[in-house]
């Protein structure tokens, strides 16, 4: 056996090289021989792993500076990873995104999931943006985006460097055009038969969210002659996806003035506009004053941002939570929809639902729940990462 | 004020009235004053609970016999149980099935989550199938049925009585036809574009289920062009689906020839019987005869019978979960699609996920998660009766 081109790193002898072999993808510090050579290791290294008896386990991304100090790349150890191997990787996520979606807008690489820890990739036609927020990635980013326009075709690569995730990787936060050229002006995507107006350029994360496509869909299918509130709208998510299902009137309530723009453009490109309005400001403040002008929905909707980013913000997360439920269940018609989603890591469906029906309960409402729903398909899971599925969407009947 | 007509039952001084108050819709043996006149009431008898100081809380169903000694029917104590009253109940529910179907088959009444604890009732076109699962609808049969036709215009309404819990309530297992006539044959039922036959009369439950609906559709949105393996199929739910969906081939495999012929039947009605076979017999050895045979599928899903129907056999049943999972997995192509069901209220997402995952990995496969479901929107849940989400299918997508 030829010797590996990769430093080698050992798992200590009780460390469960097992779950790495069943399919676990991470190595915690604690599992590994940390030696002054291993701790010197650059973020980013690829490396073998092996375990306690030097039996070769798995290529990994190794970043000494984590608590997950290595993920798994590649459980055969004899591969080499590089543009063929990234083609591949990135071919078996297009062929499911092809299989999903009429059209080419989408998540195209969910990380971990899709055989590229820390890599996200999100695809608006001819264009793609990577969040590259793992060090293995940033290195490689150059045959990284030659795969990504060899395998789709798209024109243009754009990289998103806003992660969090890529302060601990060492990495910076300077955005670039990596191929091609940015888009001059926001892009139409078609997502549930609405137009959402993208801005990649200027936008949150890599301007528009594909994860709440179904839940947007079922929101469309409550909507038919409704008036419709989507609170939290972002470039008018829920708001465009009712119109589209055939809402009667739909306002979207947002913080930030450039989303709520990019939302009126989109429902002006789908000859909606006369049904669309919008307010700008503080969502429990706007909230609130609806409820003083005795403004009432057939379908409420409210997406807010994480509300619990971490574990030490669970509490007042699901207490945020609760008082979205409560004034946003205030402003619903009797026998109207009320959607609730939460996008925090921290915070499981039960704790979510719970606090959700905590404040429609104080509303002095009663309620039917009658649609749980998740990310879409275009980000998936890695099985045994389970819990790292975020986004949870709670649909209620309010009496 | 005037007296209850009402038999009065009291809460013990410490037990929770807040819950009731609260939308907690049942009361457990042990918070209620049991003396000989609470025990000697008929089980469906209708009575008026009431906190340790005598204030009303809620009219209940009683039932003497069971751990659940009451369920909560109405919140306002002035009410009157009666035919107006179920009238409102289930115009409520056609209310929300209308919206969200453009056909009249669905679930109508999901128990407790539509206000009426213990009746199930499912609706097919002209047919209604009422299973009344509780002593006191069973006592207001007549009334139930005549608001059933007033309010959705059925002509026929049935009585499914196989019920388990109707042992615990004191009643018969006697079917019957209330009023109209039985179908003389079995009902063709669309959904999701494909074609089922509904025996109303001879089938299990209630002829069909229509709680994988969104499921059916999910499978169907993978099966464009593939080969489709439909293990536990009853009459064809996820085969059917996936042939409209656009299947090149779909095999259903279940232990009873009479729900093959059924399956056999849709698939002629929507035309493409020749893309369509049967195989009868017990799922787990068709499974280890197709892997002998080297039968590969690009989308297998398994629905079985609840493995785990009570707590005790939970053991047992994450066994079974994970053996199908093993199983099943081998006859998936390479970048195939294996979808897994439980309907085990016993064993919850995260343990089912977990066996699922298991069988995956013990077959030498590796997975992503893309899509975890439950029941549709007409089987909605009470908020606070979430763990009934009895209903759980995950989509795996195979390398």
């Amino acid at each position: 056996m030829t010797p590996s081109p990769f430093p080698i790193i050992r798992l200590r002898p009780k460390a469960q090289a097992r779950a790495i072999r069943h399919g676990f993808p991470w190595v915690y510090d604690n599992e590994l021989v940390t030696d002054r050579r291993s701790k010197a290791l650059t973020p980013g290294t690829i490396a073998q792993l092996e375990d306690a008896e030097r039996t070769p386990v798995a290529l990994v991304a190794v970043n000494p500076k984590s608590r997950i100090i290595a993920r798994v790349l590649e459980r055969d150890c004899t591969a080499r990873i590089d543009a063929d191997w990234l083609r591949q990787r990135l071919t078996q996520a297009l062929v499911l995104r092809d299989r999903l979606y009429d059209a080419p807008f989408y998540r195209l690489v969910h990380a971990e999931a899709d055989g590229l820890p820390g890599v996200i990739i999100d695809r608006f036609g001819d264009t793609a943006v990577i969040q590259p927020n793992a060090a293995w990635a940033e290195t490689l980013l150059g045959d990284l985006t030659d795969a990504v326009m060899a395998v789709t075709g798209v024109k243009n690569v754009l990289k998103n460097a806003s992660g969090r995730a890529r302060v601990l990787e060492g990495l910076d936060d300077q955005n670039a055009v990596l191929r091609g050229q940015a888009p001059s002006a926001p892009l139409p995507v078609p997502m549930n038969g609405a137009t959402y107006m993208a801005d990649l350029v200027g936008g949150q994360k890599t301007g528009l969210f594909f994860d709440q496509r179904p839940n947007h869909a079922f929101a469309a299918g409550l909507s038919r002659g409704a008036r419709v509130l989507d609170v939290f709208s972002h470039v008018g998510g829920f708001s465009l996806a009712a119109l589209a299902g055939g809402a009667d009137q739909a306002m979207a309530v947002d913080g930030s003035q450039a989303a709520l723009d990019l939302a009126t453009e989109g429902a002006a490109q789908m000859g909606l506009g006369e049904r669309f309005s919008t307010r700008k400001g503080d969502a429990f403040e706007a909230l609130a004053q609806l409820a003083e002008e005795g403004a009432q929905f057939d379908v409420v909707i409210c997406d807010p941002p994480a509300f619990a980013p971490s574990k030490k913000a669970v509490e007042a997360g699901l207490r945020a939570y609760e008082r979205v439920a409560r004034m946003a269940a205030a402003l619903v018609a009797d026998g109207g929809y009320l959607g609730l989603c939460s996008c925090s890591h921290a915070v499981d469906l039960a704790r979510f639902r719970g606090a959700s029906v905590r404040g429609i309960g104080r509303a002095g409402r009663q309620a039917q729940l009658i649609h749980t729903g998740f990310a879409g398909p275009d980000h998936p899971l890695h099985p045994q990462l389970a819990e790292s599925g975020y986004l949870k969407a709670l649909f209620f009947r309010l009496r």
